[in-house]
């Protein structure tokens, strides 16, 4: 079974930098653009759509609550209509950029607080994929297996593709070890055996070390924000070509 | 020949509103809407491309500078690529909502400080132009016949569609008389007869009464930002419409 | 005892209006005024602080979440060490406007989501009130009686002032029944005999007019927005000055 | 004759980072602030301020156009009341974080584009002024020497304080080289000793090496915002010392 890597790219602002997005597009098949509400502007999303399409990545909207100050990491509450237009309004100005490079967005992914809100209640879900429709039916959705999210895509005839996370523990039940658990965030070599692991057995060892729990997921998130998460990055596309895994988009 | 209406809608924000577009779309052919940028939001946006669907009225691209505490009226010195990256931003994500209503974004007309500086400076009306081509070649552009707005359409062979305004006076060298001047501003009886003139035979009435000058118009601007604006904007069509001029969208 | 009456002013932004400020000037003694992050600009901040001055109305520093989009009635999930750096910085933009003016900020009072959660949460109720003590430990705080924002006052022996409504019914309880629920929101004749009621004898009819209830208000809010909210004002003012209630600002 | 070194800091915002602001508060004696409009929020003021009265450093407010997505270095026409009036916002909330680390707001100096346009433009410059004597008559005002700045400063007896750059080339007329021209950036071994010579002589060689040029500055700009800029400030200061010069705030 083939597996992508997708990563968070075009998250500058202005003259703020974030990331190495250079060196992730050489390692992901999927990219993650932010669509200028929590990060993002539109000369980073031209950027990062033409060097997306140079490098034959992926382009997916990085969608989410518009906080510049916040990130996009503070939940706003807000109205589920209200949240489906602000979901299509960033999904077709990234669209533009995509079309501009030479491909067009093709799957859709919440972001930061809009990921857990959106996982979470059910009214969010079926916002964002409402929105979805709203622009292309053929938009797959990036999100948690077994969230509200793959609930709403379901309902809607929408493609939904699970994520896994090759650096973050496991619980028995088969969710995220929360952050501050001791063992919640795996080591560089942990993470390269978690994502081989994910990608050949479909499971992951838990957290509590007392088995192994299986993780459904056609994609795995890695991240560019530091050298340490790229060279993470670079270790785990590494590994899954060794192990034969073949990593390639899921659209 | 044929003459359009235009006017700016959707002009809107959060909790403010601007002008009544209920009535405006009862009697335009062409609706300039705010992408979000000197105003408009994303709910706004999706119910006033639905109104003009409803309708049947054209949808532009009221692109403007980024500055909604401006309402787009500050000219922002900026580098004419970013300039195209923040139009094809705006033109991308209203067309999401054009096309969610069951239509599409037909032209682009810049908005406020934007109107001036691109008319006046080649680079940024060569920006503007770049933007709608990377979009869709078909778009028009809406703006003052004469401008570098005009020269630039023409050398990306995009259509370009020149705008009249019945309630500002011409000087005699057909262009508007500026705001201050005595007679530069047309009361409702001269704005009419300005409208059927600038129809029928092409010309309005100088602003030194010396003489007719020659308007190239296409579209005539109105507004309906007050409800004496409104119903100038209703007997201005209404002559029109007596007068055996076809009212209809230019696209 | 004396009674005051505040309301929510400079909530403009912009180009765009939000209610009669000049009006409202002329009815309550305390002025809520928006700092710019859920409505005002520095322009309305300034001429809305000059306004209060000039009638003798007291300026409070309306703060709110950073949230124009949403005019801060949306809630942001949020630190409340950020939190009170964001209240910091409204008092101190205002308190500017309010020292040109020729007076100072006096009181505080949270607005929209933000009066709702800090009423709620002892920990963002504590923030408001240390940004308060970080500027002025003399400022007051303005909220509802018995809320947390009334403990965090105390705890930080800040002086709290209880806010009532005129126009909104009171459960048994003595808090605001919901809006939805029949009865919740009186009209104008019932408003002005209510706002009497707390005045004279500290009481309200109850929602289900099942008796009284004590409401502890040293202040009622009331709202400009619309003409008739302006006239509803303009009456509870004159039937408080009949019923011989001095009407004063609390500080 | 003391000298000032000042340094643009806490021009981060939300999630981005900009500057080394810790090493280069060993450095200087005056820090110029971003006050939330170009760049800066309220818990980097706070934190900024808090940083610059531990190592005594003197508190600036670094007012610009609010212009996040253009970190201030775009101008925006604007009318000098509006303009006046966005900059007392922007000294009232940088004071409210300068009070509550234990000092105040002792100085301004315009940041980037409004540098600029306010050190050609009169009416601009009297607009900057008129916010600081609002505010606090005897705060100081940072810009170029011999600009529009200066005379605005001096009409409304605003004291005045000259800046020049260590590592920037001047005229024969004493203005600055233009950043393209070869020679118009200084290395660092140059700029080191142009500080000393400005101290020391208050001369700095000419740009075509034609003789020296009196720059009046009691206080002069290094940057942090890469590593190699804080190692060229950190041997100025270093140099300054060695030469005797008294490296002090000059407020």
């Amino acid at each position: 079974m083939p597996l992508d890597l997708n990563s968070d790219l075009g998250e500058g602002f202005g003259p703020w930098k974030m990331g190495d997005d250079a060196a992730m597009l050489e390692i992901v098949t999927s990219a993650n653009i932010a669509c200028g509400f929590h990060a993002g502007d539109p000369s980073i999303m031209r950027r990062t759509c033409e060097l997306a399409v140079a490098k034959g990545v992926s382009i997916g909207a990085h969608v989410g609550y518009r906080d510049l100050a916040g990130f996009g990491r503070r939940e706003i509450t807000m109205d589920p209509a209200e949240l489906c237009d602000e979901v299509l309004y960033q999904i077709g100005s990234l669209d533009a950029f995509a079309k501009a490079a030479g491909d067009r967005v093709r799957y859709v992914k919440p972001h930061g607080a809009l990921y857990h809100s959106a996982s979470r209640d059910s009214a969010l879900a079926a916002a964002v994929v409402a929105a979805m429709v709203d622009h292309d039916p053929e938009l797959a959705l990036l999100g948690p297996a077994g969230s509200e999210l793959e609930q709403a895509a379901e309902a809607a005839k929408v493609r939904f593709v699970g994520e896994g996370f090759a650096d973050r523990a496991y619980t028995p039940q088969g969710t995220l070890a929360k952050r501050g658990l001791p063992g919640a965030v795996l080591d560089t070599d942990s993470a390269v055996a978690q994502a081989v692991s994910i990608a050949v057995s479909g499971t992951a060892r838990t957290v509590d070390d007392s088995g192994d729990v299986a993780v459904r997921a056609a994609s795995l998130c890695v991240h560019g924000d530091t050298p340490a998460a790229v060279e993470m990055a670079r270790r785990i596309r590494t590994s899954l070509d060794e192990a034969g895994v073949p990593v390639e988009a899921f659209c």
